[in-house]
């Protein structure tokens, strides 16, 4: 049924690449958890619950920024700057574990980056781990010095001191790179609801982290190498997920204007239903972060950005749900099912059978996960459902937007939301290969025999 | 991508088959809306507005029972026997030609059934068409007649006349062997909440439409043949529907009974909570008849109960949704390829991949559609998400349950709810189909490349 084109030497690294996901993510949990309980990060008065100390860790280290608990309330400065440093850990950690398993199973981004990431086969699984983790923290570290020079000088009006610019234009920086959506503002981006500059360089870093660290590395490339190279080739993998992303973006923002036309954006000028329309769509990739408040909008919209946020955002990126790749894969092979062909043709590249197989799969066990998740919510924490499905869709997404009710789920609820995070961030087929055994060598067969399928 | 087995003549004998369908299916609605227009067969007074007629003829004919008008207050005897008739038409009609469409694709039932359905490749397509209709009629009235008799015994003491209680009796069978869920109490079965016997019999009926043709004839061939026989080889394919369909009655009433425990089972004999989870766990397989309020339900239930009607009937029986199969066999696929198995081995038998193929697929679509329809419905008619959910997933799964939100919904509404009626009878598969072009001989080939799918 499923052709294994991996060697047993590649499982074997599989597993033990996914085993590494999981270690590495209940680990960071475990620390984060000890780290935001320390009293020293926690504003006076404060007492932190268990639950909520490890909600906040989850929610950190999968970079969610789902909080039941108000970050700005909770913490003082050394606390937040803990959380922004568990964030780049989190983020950073899942996606070079979640490229390296990728590479390691003999899917190679391309000759290209194959030289210069220089994992081969030859070279063992951790000093191709260190290298790869040290071309991402410089790329995302690069990325957040620049964004934060920036909102040092666009956030200059907005605070009184200068370290105080600085330390806010630092943990926006970082929540936006990494995905975080966590805010200090109390009230999200809201109070740069009508700085633009502001909203563009927090969509500009929240597409830099959710795009992909292949894309990254590529796009990098192609500015290093043009001065030699008249043709650059991206990969079959950079063109599918960035122009996926792209599609969704405008998607979201043509989606979200329609349905709030005559609600939201009743009386706006045409910028502010242009940013206001870009920026909630730019964050249901993965960023989390918005400009308004999400509990206003209509039943229709809360349904549609909840679809949008299960979507998420591109593999070995920062960002959660399905992955634009196998969205897009999965549509394809629909279409061009119902068409009668035979292949997926796209950018004069065919697809895999076995990644059709794959994202299948990785959907259908995502709708499971997140109908069931809001099934289990609606015993145990008896609110307006399209709420709860907003709430496991941002769970499972990673995304973080929440229409509120966050801080008022019960212990359950948290703990399945933790789970949706987890889930949503280490990815469903790594989840699905946790308990995955190994691949057993089948001697016996049996006649096949037809069945009939949905007729 | 995904192999075709089928030759040319096939794949040109299955288009026909589905436009078979769907031509069938159009003008028995044409047919049905004109004859339910009819004055004739109206009670005095009433006026059936052109979109409650059609919606009517739409339900009827997919035989799944939602209705925007109450039945009983709207239509006499006269109207009634039409209404039967209808679904009589469109419950066999349908089925037939759902089961001819997979015989033609050369999927037949196996050797027994073979000769005994006599369409072979060498017969012409009519005239199987013909002999198969024969079958499933004799087979389907012979199950309306012993209905009919228990219920006209059953019901000698709740009707006055003879006339009555035969008129009763009648309607009574065959909406629950067609599963087309029409009630003519003004309440469905409520008044039947305490007779057990007339719900057993009710719950046979229904199961004996919902099951599946192939698994009657092959039920009819094991009676038939167990003097001569010692062994008796059951296909694949009734193994399969008949397990999954016990499956889903036992998980759909012991999940009943569980979510309602606190609630509607509150102070409830043992034998009350049993008869009332059984009944409504089997007729979320499709038969639309129930013996309480729903509106009554908690959302966690409605939810449950929409997800159960979304799986529905088996393939080639009077019901709808995605079919026990597609169910049974995506959910095994997941499972296997979660173990790391490369073949789905069940009864001893292998399964297809193209099988696996297309039940993915069909999930796929099915809960696209099922999502959109929601979120149209929350736009057009602003009520309760689980209500319309609930409503949707009774539409696709052919079911007919409903919260009681049917007549109030707008125009927009209930042609959604027609189209999901329509889609979910004929199947995701055949829908898929009508827009299938030609399959086209590609000589064009690329390499393929490498993808990442949900890491
Ligand atoms: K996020
Ligand atoms: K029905």
């Amino acid at each position: 049924m499923f052709k294994n084109t991996a060697t047993t030497q590649h499982k074997k690294s599989f597993l033990t690449s996914v085993q590494l996901i999981v270690i590495f993510y209940l680990l960071s949990v475990l620390v984060a958890t000890i780290l935001l309980s320390l009293p020293v990060g926690h504003n006076e008065g404060v007492e932190l619950k268990f639950i909520d100390a490890l909600f906040t860790a989850v929610s950190a280290v999968s970079v969610t920024g789902l909080t039941s608990v108000s970050i700005s309330e909770t913490f003082n400065h050394v606390g937040v700057i803990l959380l922004a440093l568990i964030c780049q850990i989190g983020g950073i950690g899942v996606m070079t574990l979640g490229t390296a398993v990728w590479l390691l199973i003999g899917k190679r981004i391309g000759m290209r980056e194959r030289q210069l990431i220089m994992t081969d086969q030859n070279q063992s699984t951790l000093a191709g781990l260190v290298q790869l983790m040290k071309q991402i923290l410089a790329l995302i570290i690069g990325i957040e010095v620049v964004g934060t020079v920036l909102f040092f000088i666009l956030f200059q009006s907005y605070y009184d001191t200068e370290v105080e610019v600085l330390y806010h234009a630092f943990f926006a920086a970082v929540t936006a790179t990494t995905n975080a959506g966590f805010d200090i503002t109390g009230s999200s981006l809201i109070p740069f609801r009508h700085d633009y500059l502001v909203q563009i360089v927090t969509m500009l870093l929240i597409t830099s982290g959710a795009i992909g660290f292949p894309v990254l590395v590529e796009i990098n490339n192609f500015i290093k190498e043009r001065k030699y190279l008249e043709r650059y080739t991206f990969t079959l993998f950079t063109k599918v997920t960035t122009t996926t992303f792209a599609i969704l973006v405008v998607t979201g923002a043509i989606g979200f204007y329609v349905l709030e036309m005559n609600a939201f954006f009743e009386g706006k000028s045409w910028h502010e239903s242009f940013f206001y329309s870009m920026f909630q769509s730019v964050t249901t990739r993965s960023g989390g972060l918005s400009t308004m408040d999400i509990s206003q909008l209509t039943v229709p919209t809360m349904l549609f950005l909840s679809i949008m946020m299960f979507i998420g955002a591109s593999p070995s990126s920062v960002g959660g749900g399905i992955r634009t790749t196998t969205f897009a894969v999965a549509l394809l092979a629909i279409l061009f099912y119902a068409k009668g062909r035979n292949t997926i043709k796209i950018f004069k590249r065919e697809i895999y059978p076995e990644d059709i197989q794959k994202s299948f799969i990785v959907i259908i066990v995502a709708m499971v996960l997140c109908t069931s998740s809001t099934i289990i919510l609606a015993i145990t924490d008896p609110m307006p459902i399209e709420y709860l499905f907003f709430e496991v869709c941002s769970a499972f997404g990673t995304t973080g937007l929440s229409t509120g009710i966050t801080g008022q789920l019960s212990a359950t609820g948290k703990v399945i939301l933790m789970l949706l995070m987890f889930i949503g961030r280490i990815g469903v087929l790594s989840f699905l290969f946790i308990i995955r055994g190994k691949t057993v060598t089948e001697h016996i067969h049996y006649p096949k025999e037809k069945l009939i399928i949905g007729q």
